[in-house]
């Protein structure tokens, strides 16, 4: 078997066996092939794509690359949830201090940025000297002790997975619905949890363009896992405008601490975290019933105790906990940069990929694999979807470290905001719930 | 400007401009960009192709990539001759000899194994010591003094090419028309010749498998030269069977020399060598008609004198001129194998790329770039397309150094053929003469 015929017959569109896909993986994975057959092959699944059974191979291939983590009778308790990833996403970050607070144990592990997305592994590594570099014994032990702990996807798990996905995000084939799928799933079935909800964003600042797109990368996501016995719930989303009013990596995490502080009740973020909250709580019977699910909720916010299950998760990881009492002990960038409005009107549209390329300029995203990450630059929306700016009001606000980089990134940001004189509609952030 | 960005472009179908192509050759040749995103693009050229300018700003920005040959006033005398590669062909090798000894320079750039076909300079390589590692002084130098010279394509001239070439051959991204058109006329306007002939050959066993799509490329090719000021002949040929009857490398070497000692009279080898050297006599003005041009060349074959300046040209690149004489001075295979026909009936087929396949199956070929080659390993086409065959009589033989891989050559070769009682008609090896 050679891998120059694999990459020939996805290049000429025929189905690959699984002997073929297995042999690929275990060649990327001891290194035997080098990175430039892996991208060559990737571009040509980019254009031919993948069936659905090429797709579920190369997903328990990829699992099957690495070690995987058993939880043992906590299994069906266990919940994982993961985004495919939009621009300001934390509700993963909001959502998991939430969960353990209300007793549901979160095992959750993550990627780095993908594309002009920010990874949750990123955000949460702009918290000073947190690991997410956790064993996956310390990771199974920091479950069973705090019921929260969060892990990089990279190293001993879906090791091909981490191969690929670098790769992926420096040879544009980050777009492609079976790696994506692949790749999603791949680390959600290693990582043990029984019950997995995926958030499948659609819109300018996610991958799929359209909710058409997004359902059908949610089936396949959902279908795959069932291809290998494993229920998946998929929720489509609109990631048409950044989700909250930050975008960058600590400006993010500031963000989801104001929510677990209370200061974020009726906004994007806090009703899509509540969103998921229920479906899991439901999902694990700890709750009857939506109305049940949506006070525990709001009495762990209000309580402090979701805040508190955040700080324990902070320490246990080794990060400085004071930066949820003083936002200065984030890393800080040089400038905060005020950009005003010279119009009057209400937002009607802001372009989540259009800002999420200007924080990439700042320094907030990845151009290549290993680059590093400024994690005190990036952007808020002092304006979002439907509010009212008025000429001279603050529209948004740069933290930049690089005065040439912030005029590059301001000119992408403005032109992503739409001002007129209609109020517009705000659509539903859920589009379809999908079930195995 | 970001290579990711030139990547999507291409993926996307959009034109590249000067400065896109620039940056990624500039960036291939400094090292900046890793071959990973190289070999994506490339797979991306692949499915998208590109436009007539694109091809054109390409080739140029290889040429610029490296130094360049320049024969001084000898310029519009110099001939060179390239093949797109076929299975057998050693036209290069018999050609060289022949039109230098007729009084015309050959100054020539050639390049290693590619794909399923092998290179000119492999083949010369199987000469004990001969070495095609010239420098551009010491090729220039040569010409002037013996009248020819044949230089690898690696190296200072071109050095964009060099990177390509290897990428693509273990990418499956060898068999894209811009690609191909941009490493030869790149590698020939560097080489400074002022007469170039191009082969562009079709048929099972060369990258066009339609005479319609070598017109196609030679047409490209051309119309490449002209927007580079550069006049090229291109020759349309067929390589629906083997040229001659060895494939591999010294079994090539092996056949050029006899077609040098005037053994081989009549056969397929020595018709297109002939066709060939009298469009470049016609070309730079020695003859004044094919049939002057024909008699000059038997006369150069039977006096002995093409045979003479090969020998003169192996000694002045360091190689065994004793090969000439006795072939065993070549290195020789563990085993020889005869393969004996099963039926009996005229040949109506040899599929090229069958055989070329079994020959790399028998490491004849390379698999990756700087993989080592077996020199005295390949088949011999002991009946030829047209010729009768008994049951019983040898139909090939390999030589060999593994019997597994003979095997496995085996298999490849038998299904090659095609035997039926009806005698074929042979066609013409010229399919379309195209200039400028």
């Amino acid at each position: 078997m050679r891998i120059v015929d694999i990459i020939e017959k996805k290049k000429l569109a025929k189905e690959l066996s699984r002997e073929d896909i297995n042999y690929f993986i275990s060649s990327l994975v001891d290194g035997s092939m080098p990175d430039y057959q892996a991208t060559a092959w990737l571009m040509a699944v980019w254009f031919n794509g993948m069936s659905d059974d090429e797709t579920a191979i190369l997903t328990e291939a990829m699992i099957n690359s690495g070690e995987k983590i058993e939880f043992g009778e906590l299994t069906d308790k266990v919940v994982d949830k993961h985004s495919t990833g939009g621009v300001g996403d934390k509700v993963t970050i909001t959502l998991i201090p939430l969960l353990a607070a209300a007793g549901v144990p979160i095992a959750k592990l993550s990627g780095k940025g993908l594309g002009h997305t920010g990874g949750t592994i990123d955000k949460l590594e702009s918290i000073p000297n947190f690991s997410c570099e956790l064993s996956v014994d310390d990771l199974i032990k920091q479950v069973n002790k705090i019921g929260v702990a969060i892990g990089q996807q990279t190293g001993h798990l879906t090791p091909a997975d981490g191969i690929l996905y670098s790769l992926r995000d420096v040879t544009s084939t980050v777009d492609s619905m079976p790696l994506i799928a692949s790749s999603v799933v791949s680390k959600k079935l290693a990582a043990g949890s029984g019950n997995i909800i995926l958030d499948v964003k659609y819109g300018s600042g996610a991958f799929m363009k359209t909710p058409e797109d997004a359902v059908k990368l949610a089936k396949l996501m959902v279908n795959t896992g069932k291809k290998l016995n494993k229920s998946i719930i998929a929720v489509v989303t609109s990631m048409e405008e950044p989700l909250g009013r930050a975008v960058g990596n600590s400006v993010e995490i500031i963000e989801a601490i104001e929510f677990l502080k209370g200061n974020a009740e009726g906004s994007d973020i806090a009703e899509l975290t509540y969103d998921f909250a229920q479906i899991a709580l439901l999902q694990v019977g700890i709750c009857r019933d939506k109305q049940e699910a949506r006070k525990l909720l709001k009495d762990l916010i209000s309580s402090g105790k979701a805040l508190d299950k955040f700080r324990e998760l902070i320490v246990a990881q080794g990060g400085n906990p004071l930066v949820i009492d003083d936002y200065k002990n984030f890393p800080q960038s040089k400038f905060k940069i005020e950009v005003k409005s010279d119009v009057d009107g209400f937002v009607n549209r802001i372009d989540a990929y259009k800002v999420a390329y200007g924080c990439k300029l700042l320094g907030a995203g990845r151009e290549r694999k290993n680059d590093p990450i400024d994690y005190s630059v990036g952007v808020f929306l002092n304006r979002k979807t439907g509010e009212y700016v008025a000429k001279g009001d603050v529209l948004f606000t740069m933290y930049a470290n690089d005065e040439g980089k912030a005029l590059a990134c301001e000119d992408y940001c403005r032109a992503a905001f739409s001002v007129s004189t209609e109020k517009p509609v705000i659509q539903n952030q859920i589009y379809e719930i999908i079930r195995p």
